[in-house]
């Protein structure tokens, strides 16, 4: 059944969607947004349903107060945590993986916003989502060793490494220490450092950009980034001439090509 | 059978052999050096055969006229695939695939020198060569989105974020914008920017010192860059193990030890 | 059996066991400390013998007199190379071989700390290690090339992309260049840049934060990072969620709650 973008109302965090465009924003601002049990299976069930929502074209994920996200809250998780038995940890940790895959499995590109605090499992949505934009003040921190963890956290130790590379992954795996927006724009985590007050606007213009382009088209880049990422390099060609010939019979690249022949700006309609 | 590197005469762009590489050179600059179907295939029958063209030992390629390529001419390439059936479009994306294979396959490192527009296939073209070069007025897009397309292109969702990472890859693929010589220097897409005037000296001098150096060894680190691309660490290792040792039963390892200890620079053959 | 970390004396190096971390010191400063067929295969039997190891929880590795290391020694290893039949040439490289492969599956992460010379087989353990520190005369070079050879050596064509991209890995593979501290700090080769003599203490200073952390954790850092190199995404990350299970049960995870409960600072102890 097809998911009511319009209609649906989360009970753990912010929602919009206008224009294309969806927008969740994480608030619980007195605690700097952390997760809770409910609100990662809530965002996990959002993300699945969005394979189902064709009015979705984008998502922007954000936090609400001048903070991303602080993590799984102490209290909340971390505590019930260290009374589980292995059954229920690993039901846990298949949980918070299940988010990650949802967000890489869904057609719609992420853009993340990220404004002050960005630790533990804020710092891993961050990474899952596709697009990364950052106010000079935005603290990055794979803590996860700080509380007596591995950084093999969601995928950290499989995706982190292919977005900045192995050495600087490691360092940021291992040390648990936080990044700044100005190292993250230089290492290739944010694509791009806006001022706090503009944020929210450039991530609404990059997604409202995306939602106005070639939206099957994107799902298919957003799948194939996704599908290639171990395979070898012929076979990956291979999987491109096949997906990019699907995309040669939609009508937007007709569209695209008439536009051009006219001296138009084509107009997308995703189809 | 030998391919015939000082007597080939390519239809589709300009060729030339001299001391031992080949510089193959986009030349349509009214157009800014466009693909066409029959450029296309000519390129990859030409990276197809320099398999067999033990003569050259490395290949640059550029553009005429202060541009590198433009990509798939639109009244061309763009009009006709919008009247193609499924079969004739898969049959085109997998011969501009073809291409990238041939250009990941052949022994010789590639070397692309770029100026000016580098965009759609020409950008891809750059992306599957081994080093490049660039100008400060280089302009590269892998504007595939721009015609409705996926960025999934001839490899373009594997190949470019190993090069620059998945963060920035993401960014170019989805929205098509074209990036600088200073951002791609910064984000390791190009090796070296230089001055327009000094691009084809650089570049000449670069194949040049790997055209003299131990060219049977660069043919073997080109095929393990690219067998080992989706190989777990410890099988890459063996993979070495034997490529290695394969190379030290050549006479240029011979050749170098008793250069060296003779106090002499080593003068390699390729065998 | 357990290895026996404080009683260990090799022949081929310096060793020093204090307070968790293991130093290693290669110590022929006269030749910029080369290494032979002895030196390898004793390093390759300590990393393996340090997966039995659990007092020590973290290792440094450097070089004595202002250089970290000028790899295989020219005449007390390239020369005898050249006389080899092929099953002793691959006996050779796989030993090599199995150096970085002892390195890479030992649970200690390896903090690499170089000044001057680090070339050869001595780019290989740098970059084998997990974290690397430099001064600002550190001088690396993957100068494979410039003896004849393929810069496929001991998994170089595999794990330098990963750190640095897969287009300044094939420059330095093909060109056998030496690059400085501040680009390798800019491509990700190396976390940190320091002054010569700050370069042993701050080593010793980050080798000792990790010795003091959550070091079960740690291992399974390291190990998945392994692990997950040519892992599809989501096979990943159901990798990881079975091993932060496993961490979720370790005492350490209880320490950091309970100290964080208590407003202290965690003492770990890695069980």
């Amino acid at each position: 059944m097809e998911f009511d973008a319009g209609g649906y109302r989360p009970s753990h965090f912010a929602y919009e969607f206008k224009d294309r465009v969806a927008t969740i924003t994480l608030n619980r601002p007195e605690r700097k947004n952390p997760l809770t049990f409910d609100s990662y299976a809530e965002l996990r069930d959002l993300f699945r349903a969005l394979v189902y929502a064709p009015a979705v074209k984008a998502v922007v994920i954000t936090g609400a107060g001048g903070n991303f996200c602080s993590g799984g809250d102490v209290h909340e998780i971390i505590g019930p945590l260290t009374e589980m038995t292995m059954p229920e940890l690993l039901a846990f940790t298949r949980m918070t993986g299940d988010l990650v895959k949802a967000m890489r499995k869904c057609p719609q590109p992420i853009i993340a916003a990220i404004d002050g605090v960005c630790a533990g499992a804020g710092a891993i949505m961050a990474m899952a989502s596709d697009i990364r934009f950052a106010t000079p003040a935005a603290k990055t921190a794979f803590l996860f060793t700080r509380v007596g963890l591995a950084g093999a956290d969601m995928g950290a130790c499989a995706i982190l490494p292919r977005i900045i590379g192995q050495g600087r992954a490691a360092d940021l795996l291992f040390s648990g220490r936080s990044f700044s927006a100005e190292e993250g724009e230089r290492w290739g985590f944010f694509n791009r450092v806006v001022a706090a007050e503009a944020l929210a606007g450039e991530a609404a213009g990059y997604a409202a950009m995306l939602a106005h382009g070639p939206t099957f088209a994107h799902g298919m880049t957003k799948n194939q980034l996704e599908m290639e990422w171990a395979m070898p390099v012929e076979t990956a060609i291979e999987a491109e001439a096949q997906a990019q010939a699907i995309c040669m019979q939609t009508q937007d690249f007709s569209r695209a090509y008439h536009a051009f022949v006219a001296k138009q700006k084509p107009v997308f309609e995703g189809d």
